[in-house]
Order: C-alpha cells, then sequence, then structure tokens
C-alpha cells in the first residue's frame, strides 16, 4: 500500500479559517482558542499542506489599524517562508459585519454597494500582494428571507455591475488573476441568488469578461441542495470554468456541515476524485473544511491530515479502477459502437436527417439489452471497500 | 371581488397528459379511465382552457399504424376547431418506452441516440403540423444510478450535439420554432443531467444557435432541490431565455408532486406570478400537473378549474400589492437612495476606483439601520390571507 | 373584520431569547444590541404578550455571583409585575456552554452527565420559582457527528436515566410541573437522538414517570425533515401527550429558521391552528422565533405582533371553516357512512371475522367513486386568501 | 480474504416484488418480463438466498380464481422445495387496487376500511400457511394530500383500531405470529401517518397487544426523511421492538429508490451492519430493494447478490473494528471513567440530590479535553476503505 503522505504536487490547500475555526455555531460559543495567522500557517506546515487561502479579514481584523496590519503581515509572511506555504487563492469576507445584514452586491442600500466594492478591491490588492492567482467570491448574503423585500431581477444586475467592476479593475491593475464564484443555495439567507454552480456558470456567460471568471464548486453546497456534485463539476470543466475547487462533505438537505473530505459519502468523493483525476485538473485541491467541534487543536491536525489522506487513497483507487481488467472489459463492452449509426452523427445536413429519418430500428431488440450496470456498481463498491 | 374566470388572454394551457392522467404511481394502477385526445380536448375546452400542448405519444401512440395515426389527428384538430383550443407547445415522450431506459441522447447506445434524433425529428413535424411555436425537451431519462456507468462530459458533448443537430433541422425547414429545455434533478433516474434551470442556461450558451434555445422552468422541479423558484425564473428571464413555463406545485424533498398550482406554497406562487405579471411576460402559463388519485373526471375538472382560479386570485393580488400604498411606500422607503454613491457605479474607470478607494464608509451608523422586512413581509402575509 | 389583538386568553408567550436574539449567525457577528430580562420582558408587554419562557441562563448568565443573579431576578420581577405578564415554562441551556460539546446527558465523560443533571436541578428550581408550570427539555447537543463515537443504546438508556432522575427530583420537591421533550433532527449535532416529536413520544413510554412527562412539538424541527408537522402534533394529542408547542416557521430540508409564524408556509400553519384550536388545546402558544437578520428593535416588534396576528388571522379562518356551508356539506359527503359496515368493526370477536371474512365487496363500485378532494382543497385554499 | 459466501445463518431474504419487479416507474413502462413465483423462488435459490417473503397478490393475483391460486400455491411450494428457501414473513398489498386510493385502514369509506380487514385476515392465513413468523403492515395509502380530507385523530384510532382487531385475530387463530409496523414519511401519498420508526414505536404503545407488535424499519424510508436511519433502529432494539428489517439503500430527499444494499450510502450500511451484529439480531435480514431499471434478469441476479455480499464485506469489517487495537484502545480512552461520579448516578434519591448540587465542576477543564473523534472517524474510513 502507498504511504498517503501528501506532497506539493498534490496542490492541496486550506484556509485560515478551516483550521483557525474555532467551533462557534448557532447554539454555542467557541471551543478552541484563537490563533494568529502565522500560526495556523505553522500548523499547516506541520500536517503538509502545499498552500494557504484567506479572507481579507482573516489575516487583518477589519478594524486594524495600519501599524497592526503591517505586523501581521510580517509574520504571516514568515511563517509562509518558514514553512514553504504559498497563497494560491485570496477571497474576500463579504458577509460578517453587520453592514452585510442586507448583502453586499446586492444590498439594497447604495452606500454597503460601494462599500463592498471599496472592501473587494482592497482584499484583491491584498491577495496579490501574497501571490494569489485566483480569487475567489462567495456571496454568503446575497439573498433574501422574503422576496417581498429585492428585486431578483435588479440583484442580477447589481452583481454583474460589481463582477464588470471588479474583472475591470484587475485587468487595470494588469493583474495575473482569474476569479472563481462559489454557489450556495441558502444559509445564512433563506435563500441565496445563483444557487448552484449551474446558476453561477449561466451568469458568467452573460459578464463582459467571461473568459476571466470561472467557478469554485462546494461539495457541501451542492449536496445540500441533493444535487450529484460530480455531474456540476463536469460541466464546470467541459465549459472551461473550473478555476478552482472546494472540497469538504456533507449530508444533504441540512445546515453547511463542511465535514473533512470524504468522511461522510465515500462513493461521490470517490467520483469527484476520479473525475479530477481523469480529465487532468491542475489546480487547487482546497480542503473548506473544519474540525468537528470536539476537537482541540490535536484534533484539528488529525482533520486536516484526514482530508488529504482520504483524497490520496481515492486517489489510488481511481488508478485501480482503471487498471482493473473486469471493469476496464465491461466498460469497453458496455461503450461497443458497431459503427453502424456514426453517419448520422456530428454536424447536420438535410440528407443526413432525410436518412435519418428513413432509418429503420427495432425498439425491443434494442431495449431487452441488460446493461450490466449493478454489475459495474458492485464492482465499484468491492472496489472502494477495499475487496478488489 | 373578480370573477376569476379564465380568458384567452391569459393563455392557460394543459398537457394532454395532465387532465388525461390515469393516476398511475410506482405503488398503484390507473384510478382513471382512458380517454382520447379528443375527449381531453373538450374537457379542457369546457373548463375554460386556452390551449393545449402534448408529447408525440399523447396524441399518437408509439405503435400506431399510419392510418391510425390520420384517423387520431383527424379527430383531435376537429375538437380544436370545435373549442377553439390552440396548440402552443409539443415536446417527445423519450422516457416511456423501455428503449430509452439509460436515457435518449446521452445513451451509452448509438443506436439508441440515433432512435432518439429520429423520434424528435417526427415529433417536431407533427407539433408544427398543429402549430406549435415552442418545442420542449425534458430529458428525463438523461442521466445516471451509478457513475461508473457513463462519463459526465461525453454526455454533456452528446447533448450538445443532440441540440445542435435539432436547431439545424429546425432552420433547414423554416420551422417558426423555438426550443425551451426543461431541467429537473432526479426522478425516474437517480441524478438526471443539467438538473436545475441554472445548469440548463449554462448549457445553451454552449450550443451553435442559443438565439432559439431557451428554458421551460418547472416549479415543481426546482422545489425538489428545495431552491427558490421565482429567482431561477428570473434568471432565465433577465438572460431573455424565458420561453415557456411549467406551473404546479410541490413540497420540497419528496417525489415529483405535480400538485395544483398553488395548492401547497401559497407564498411562493404568489411571487411567481407577481414576477410574470410584473414583468410582463407574455408566454403560455401551461399547468403541468396532474388531479389527486383520489378523485374522477369532475374531480380533474375542479382541478383544472382550480389552477386557473388560483393564478387569476395571485395576479389580482399583485395588482393589489402593487397599489397598497402603505406597501409601496415603505419599498420606497426601503430603496430610497440619496444619490452620494451614484458616481461610483456603472462602467469601471481608474478614477472612479481611486476615489472609491478612498471614500470613509461609516459602518456601524449603515448597519445600525433596521430594513423593516419584517413589516414588509407581514404586509405581504395579511394581502394573501385578505386581510388587507 | 377582527382585530386580531392578543388578549390573555389566547396564551401568547415568547421566550427571553426570541426576541432577543442579536442576530448571530454561523456567518455573522451580532446586530442588534444586547437587552436585559427587564427590557425584554417590557417590550414583550409592549407588543401584548401573555407569558415569557426563559433557558436558566437568558436570565442568570452562567458565571454570575450569587449577587448578580438577585439583582437580575428583582429587576426580572419588577418587569413581570409592571407588565402583568406570567412565566408559564422554563428551560435548561444544555448546549451553549463548551462543556456540552458531545452532549448533555449523552455525554461520553461522566463529569459532564452529572454536571448537566446538576445545572438542570437548579434550572428548575429557577423556573418554579418564577411559576413555570412546564419544564422543557430541548437536547440539541445529544448526538454524534460520528457513529464512532458512541452507543446508540447507551445514550438511549443514559437519557432515560437522567429523566428519570429529574422527574423524580420534582415529585420529590412536590413542584407543580410537567415537562415537555423536544425533539429535532440535526443542527447543531450532525444528527440528534430522537430526531421527531414521534421518537419521543416513543421514548416517553418507557420512562418510570411517563404520566408527568409529554412533548414540546416545534413546527421549525418537524418541517426540516419534512414532515407533516399538524399529523405529529395529532398524535401526540391524541396520546395525551400534548404540553407544550413551538410556534415559528421553516421551509424544510435546510439550517434551523425559526422564522415569524405562518411567514412561510400558509397552508401548514393554517392546518396545525385548526387542529390547536378544533381540539380545544388550552396550552400556550408559544412563538420560538426570531426576527430577520436585517431588524432593529422595532423589527423584533413587528416580528413579535406579526407572529400573534397571522395566528389569530388563522384562527378566524377555522371558525369561517367550520361554519362554511359548503365546505360542511361537502365533509358530510365525504365522511357519509350507510352504516353497512358498522357491525364489523369495534373489539374483535370470532363472529364478527367469519361474517367479515364472507362479506362480498364490489371492488369496482367502490373505487370508481370520486371523493372530491381536490374541491375540498380549492375550497380551503379559496378560504386561505380571503376570497370566500 | 473472505468469499462472502451468504450461507442460511445469515438470514438473507427477498421479496417476490423485489427480484420480480418489471422496472415500471412514473414516467415508463416495463422494461422486464413477468415471472411467476415460483420462478422467481429458483432464481433467489440460485443467487443463495435463505429466504422469501411476499405480498398476498405477488402470490395470487386479487382476482384469481380458487383453481388459480390453487395451482399457484402448489407450484410456489414445489419451488420452495426444490431450493429449500423459507417463507419467514408475509404481508399485505393495501396500496396497489385503486380501492385503497385514499387509504385502507385509514379511509374515509367504512367499506374500504371493512375490506382492508377482511383482505388483511386472509393474507394472515395465507402467510401463516407457508410458515411465516413475520407479519409485516405497510400502509402506503394510509395518509393524505390535502389535510381538509381527514381528522388526523380519527386516523389514528381508525388505524389502532385495525391493529387491534388483528391481533385479536391472530391470537384467536392460535398463530405463532408477530407485526412488525413498517414507516415512511411519504409516497405514494403526499403525506403518509406515522411517517417514521419513531411514530410508530409511539403508536404501538397505545395498542391493546403492544406485546406481539413491533417494527420493520427500512433504510430508504428513513434516509428519505433525512434522518439517521441507525439511531432509529437502536431505539426499536432497546424498546425490543426490532422484528425484522428492511436493507435497501436511498438518498435522502428524494422518490423512493430502493438501491442495491450498501450501493449507496456505505458509512450509514456500516454502522447498521455494525449495530446489527454487536447486539446480535437473529432476525431475517431482508431485502427491500430491486435492480437498476437498466438491467436484465442476468442483472437481476447480479443485484441480488451484491446485497448480500455487500452485507458479508461489511459484517467482516465489524469484525475489524471490533478487533482493532488502535481503535478499541481509542474507544477505551474515550469513554474512560474514573468512578469519581458514579454515586450520582442510577436511581434518584433526595441525598444524592443534595449531594450532586453542591458538587463543583471545572467547566474549563473538562471542556478543554478533546475528544478525538475525528481521528475515531478517520481510523473508521480507512477500515471502510480497506486500508487498514
Amino acid at each position: 500500500m502507498a504511504d498517503y503522505i501528501p506532497k506539493p504536487e498534490h496542490k492541496f490547500t486550506f484556509g485560515l479559517w478551516t483550521v483557525g475555526s474555532r467551533g462557534v455555531d448557532p447554539f454555542g460559543s467557541a471551543v478552541r482558542p484563537y490563533k494568529t495567522p502565522a500560526e495556523l500557517v505553522s500548523l499547516l506546515g506541520e500536517v503538509g499542506a502545499y498552500g494557504v487561502n484567506f479572507h481579507d479579514n482573516d489575516l487583518i481584523p477589519i478594524d486594524a489599524t495600519p501599524a497592526e496590519a503591517e505586523a501581521i503581515k510580517m509574520n504571516f509572511r514568515k511563517a509562509l517562508a518558514d514553512t514553504g506555504l504559498v497563497v494560491p487563492m485570496a477571497t474576500t469576507n463579504l458577509f460578517s459585519d453587520p453592514i452585510f445584514k442586507d448583502g453586499a452586491f446586492t444590498s439594497n442600500d447604495s452606500k454597503v454597494r460601494a462599500y463592498a466594492l471599496q472592501k473587494t478591491m482592497k482584499a484583491i490588492d491584498l491577495g496579490v500582494e501574497f501571490g494569489a492567482k485566483v480569487y475567489v467570491f462567495w456571496g454568503g448574503r446575497e439573498g433574501t428571507e422574503t422576496d417581498s423585500s429585492k428585486s431578483a431581477v435588479e440583484s442580477i444586475k447589481r452583481s454583474r455591475e460589481a463582477m464588470n467592476f471588479l474583472c475591470e479593475y484587475a485587468l487595470d491593475k494588469k493583474y495575473d488573476l482569474k476569479f472563481a464564484l462559489e454557489a450556495k443555495p441558502n444559509e445564512p439567507r433563506g435563500d441565496i441568488y445563483n444557487p448552484t454552480t449551474g446558476h453561477m456558470l449561466a451568469f458568467i456567460a452573460t459578464l463582459d469578461h467571461p473568459e476571466m471568471v470561472g467557478v469554485n464548486p462546494e461539495v457541501a453546497h451542492e449536496h445540500m441542495a441533493g444535487i450529484n456534485f460530480m455531474h456540476g463539476v463536469a460541466q464546470a470543466w467541459e465549459a472551461g470554468k473550473l478555476f478552482h475547487i472546494d472540497l469538504n462533505d456533507q449530508y444533504p438537505g441540512r445546515y453547511d456541515q463542511d465535514l473533512r473530505f470524504g468522511s461522510r459519502d465515500i462513493k461521490a468523493a470517490f467520483y469527484l476524485v476520479k473525475f479530477l483525476e481523469d480529465v487532468g485538473y491542475t489546480g487547487s485541491r482546497h480542503f473548506d473544511a473544519h474540525a468537528y467541534r470536539t476537537e482541540d487543536f490535536e484534533g484539528v491536525k488529525t482533520f486536516a491530515r484526514g482530508c488529504m489522506r482520504t483524497y490520496l487513497i481515492l486517489k489510488e483507487k481511481v488508478d485501480r479502477f482503471n487498471a482493473d481488467k473486469e471493469i476496464q472489459a465491461l466498460l469497453a463492452e458496455i461503450n461497443a459502437n458497431d459503427g453502424t449509426m456514426d453517419h448520422y452523427f456530428g454536424k447536420y445536413s438535410p440528407d443526413k436527417a432525410r436518412a435519418l429519418t428513413a432509418q429503420p430500428f427495432d425498439r425491443v431488440a434494442i431495449s431487452s439489452k441488460g446493461l450490466q450496470y449493478e454489475r459495474l456498481d458492485q464492482l465499484t463498491i468491492d472496489l472502494l471497500l477495499g475487496t478488489r
């Protein structure tokens, strides 16, 4: 068996807010002490991560003085140098402060919208200062509890205007930066706009600079809506829009759990890793999760190591799936094509249409073939359980 | 009070399969007798519908002889003439026959894919023959139970190729026809591709003829995933893609219920009607629902009348909302803009960015304002309950 | 139309934590300032509530000195006297403090279990001191994220032992007190034990003093699991176990929303009010909800008034439903019984069984009757919308 | 590695309806041909099942003549003899026929209620004739789409009267038979009464003969409501009520999927098998599932073999978990008890209460301990994935 040791080539990253989570939840207060960004970088270095990501206010508190900010940055930079960690991604906190209680870019208050733009420009500068190449947008407060309060169309327009403005800002500054939009269906708002990766992809297609904007799908967020995460990731990938990914775990139909990657839905995690490895995704494998509230910082490290270890175990299973003779023979059989239909596919022509219209089909014969998907799935389960 | 009588201008349509539903479900057999398409048109005429839509095999059984097909069409045409009903939309049944057990356009079997194209071309011809201007695609079997069985990327490519081919077919035939894609997250497949209207919009943006392809969002399908239906409709509308709409009702997180419009989630139905009426949507209000299985055909008529009546009641409430002085004053207050931020919005310029970066914001002052959304929502509830 | 003014006879109560909620959520900090218990009582008096309920630490902070506790109680008592509010219910906070991170009565740590018992005894004393007649138990931390961590059977036994101990404590102290257990499926734990009111009722049947223990069903908690709240309340009522009720609102399949009563699922709220009023429930109508995070304290008052107003509007609709001649005639027809089967029902006898076995039934004739439930439901919708 | 061959001692059973499923669903017709009960028994014998269960109408069609019934029974009996299969359980189909469209025992029509009793008595006789020792009740139609149509309290009373009658019938006939009630939250009805195993347990406690009535929890049904299946099974077991169990798989928040056991939620399946094996459950392991609609009868056999194989793989993992030194040492540490609190637990006494009230607790010290549940869960994941 492999040793499942994380290496830089695996591009495993964590947010400061993940290992720094103090375990506050709607019904309980902090269970773990505060750690500085530099301390968190050390922790991530210790467990073998490749990179660290941050929200502006993870690094620099919203009310920090310039001097305080400089001191924090110096310590953070030193910790990066000491550990060798990089900062591949950064993002803006547009949800914690009360000013964002009705949204940031979609707030009904023009002062809030202006402040959100300002805060994001400054946060982009900060991210770029530390080398971030991907900038994530998660609009946690962009939504409603009552649809009497806001125009959904106006909110789309406001979101688009903000994104267009910020794209231009990054271009103007000549930043080597791509934007990645992250969807979530609800929580903390009753309903959040652009609730899935699909909605985000559609939204991106309407921007002024769609080429520099992609998505950052998150396992937990799509599972909350009970939809197939890998399918959404595949759509993003196929459209050239998979700029970043948030790995964690989640049981559907409940609050945002941000569980250790692969700890809840093993099968879905496998298909996701298989997809990423098979297509050759080269971006960060970012773990946007946190340790159970029962844990101290030893538990946090175990949690972080577990995210990476399970990814690597599943990655090895992908290799095994692809090398398994029985599985591959079955897949070949399932996908066999006798070529007799090939001339009907591809670009349309009137002749093709005419010929196809006249083609006889033996529906009963075609239908009666068993497709062997139970066998294929059982082979997959055996592979996952380590019994093949 | 108004009389809530459906009129042609309301564009209320039903599918043959809705009032013709015999009440079969996974655990029970038919509770209502078969009615011919012509009989169903008469029933729809009797209740006051404007139009009727069909799948190819609702009208012409899949194994009908040409002579049988002609006889059915003659009777159907006569019933349309007798009742004055029109056929604004048609669609293909690509899910009932066993041949589609692993999908139609995304089947792993090239014969099935070719047959699906053929069947759709013929069904388009049939729809156009009866005057349909919108052609709906619901790919109920395009998905998987096990993701070992199919490549998600390949499925997207196959779907795209099929849509491109069929667009060309309609253009080649000079049909005055738009396509409307309908999303659903699951059922009858474990997971269906393009599970939400958002995913469909994103998919459309990748087609060869995006201008002729829009969406047909369905209340029940989006509620199954627990997402805000009106928000998705707004996104489609704002993108110029709301070509058709399927109205019904559904409680989230369960099997596809297709309940009478407005019978389950009154508030969501109100915001939907408000959206459609406020933006001036002029397409069909298609009811894709069926009567409870407890009903006979009298119950079916009551059901169909109820769909339209509730729409009209909610439409009147929209007028009332828009005319309500207290509500409108509150909305004006909520949306008040003192203009001081206006120069920061709109197209980006380096000067704007510089000025905005330097703009001071009093976060505490801005945050401390109560937004009065509880009051606005309670006024809405009162309006819905008829107590204002 | 009625004025929908709350009166003491309506038994409308609120928890200190409801109107005192500061709007903290997993992604955001407080948006409203702290108010003392006495201030919150004044606010509740102003909006017309009948009573106020509390957790021990809503009233007395967990680390208060005896002197501080006395001062708080004095002020609270004065506010009650000033407003005329009563304290019908009290409960223990067994979830906020980090000590309860793995549960209270079901913690694996015997010290935590002992402390939970101690804290509850003291909190019971405090509740009784202020006149509470119902004592609620919500075990928000009694559950798991990983089922490797705890024995589910052991947890049931620990819960039972704790409840038996505390029943005896109340009896020993001669308190005039009933216990009401509140279920919730998840949040803040991954899974909470006894996830629904049904599970709680089953658990109660295994206690030493089942007669003094009932349930406190909460709208939001059962809706989270997508189940019919009124049905669960009916089961509790029919078993003589509806000791208290928590009213609020919630969209299924997401985080605990605690929305204003009747603001989200109007139809479900109607059937609930209809049930409570029809059976003559005389307990508190406790609103366990909070204002949107967008609100200031004016909004909080609007929220509280709205909970009560909507209840009263729905109560009036219940009267209207029960007096509606068309509805009642339809119900009479639906429930008509020709008496021919009556002798088969009631207590079993071999003769009955024999006779029933030989009884012929015309399945087709019985099945063919339309049950008119679409009509009945549409009449209900009309009544809810104020159009009858 | 073990060979995972099913043996009689494993008590693996299937319903006739599971391997006999023809793949009909709400959107598609049969994909597999009809097989006689005798043929299905042969198939089950071939794959190594221990037993076969049936609904009355799986074996004898509802309109069969006495002569037809006798012929079917003779063939079925012969197939049982040939294969050695037993019939541990039987049940009644109270949902397929249109007569049950508004319920069986809870129908508003007294003729339907009487017929349901008659049908069940006859079906019990049939089950006993073939040796069934457990009789399952699944009331798929006992519920509502609109709560205007039925009294929830009346429905409980009707259900109870029916169960009491049928208990007496079985006692009167001196049948060696226990009843097992099966819960489901919805589908085919909008809401089904007694939606979870918890509600069923509570209902049983109110019957005249609770000792002869237990539950038959089903994985898919509880997962539909998003609740922890093993917790519900544990509650049933601890109450002495786990008379039978239905194994399959299901993704939450959607239609009833009845997937191959262990094919979707591997972790939940593991904890379930662990529970059943650890407590020494000796009843049937009944697979209430069916093959994907893509399969022919070879696929059906693969499906049936897969259910049993995965159970046995997980059973072996249970042994491994229980023998794993690191896991067991960790569990011992987690559950360590220094005994200092022991005198506070157990039966209440005033002295205990007094002493406990005075006991000091160092909340901070107790809280600060990390519980190592991330480590324990990662060890479990490794064990499941075969990497330890």
